[in-house]
């Protein structure tokens, strides 16, 4: 990995976290955007070019409602910039990681993403990000 | 907040953790320090100009000790550099933050820090550090 593209935080209400991020942060959210099926709405920020992602579920079933309810509103994963190629996932199953999907599917902001499941990466769900050109 | 210092995430094992780090990432950890008064050992890697410090517990009362009781391993905090001066911790409690000390206290990574309490910061504990100079 070479370079942490941005860091996810579970809101229970996106309205009211950017407004309080945007106090902490000193800057607003730039930008709002849905991503259906993963149910949620996302928004992103800026602090020195990394970027810090809300994400609110948009339904009960979402990975997000069930993050929430598990545990509360908090941090819920860490994203690096990395290429989707066989390679790089073989060579990630080969070192223990376990994916959970066999193929990369459409996240927010223009990426495709892939997460490694946090049981094998110390708690932290890890995700995989790259640019849709 | 003008940067992203580092990412925190609490282990139990600081040992394993780096080799599986190590491995996640592509790189070792640079450096490994023990902090008596917080006790923790902790370990630094570096992506892309962004710090990932590990957090072992040295003690059965160490924050990181009870932290892990209660949640597990995982993402334990986001620092922040930032200035530690009067007006700026009197603007955070102004806009609802709540320090959870009166004064920054001595830190890994030769950094004075503070922390803002999580139930004022979406669940997240947020750190600000400042460089020792």
């Amino acid at each position: 990995m070479e370079k942490l593209e941005h860091i996810g935080i579970a809101v229970k209400n996106l309205d009211e976290s950017n407004k309080l991020f945007a106090k902490l942060l000193g800057k607003p959210h730039y930008k709002i955007e849905r991503v259906e099926v993963e149910g949620v709405r996302t928004s992103f920020f800026d602090v020195g070019g990394i970027k810090i992602e809300l994400l609110e579920a948009t339904r009960m079933d979402s990975a997000i409602a069930k993050f929430i309810e598990k545990r509360g509103e908090g941090l819920h994963h860490l994203a690096f910039e990395t290429e989707h190629n066989e390679q790089k996932i073989k060579k990630l199953s080969d070192d223990g990681f376990v994916p959970l999907s066999d193929q990369p599917k459409k996240g927010a902001d223009n990426k495709n993403i892939m997460f490694l499941h946090p049981k094998t990466t110390n708690g932290v769900l890890i995700e995989l990000c790259q640019e849709i050109k």
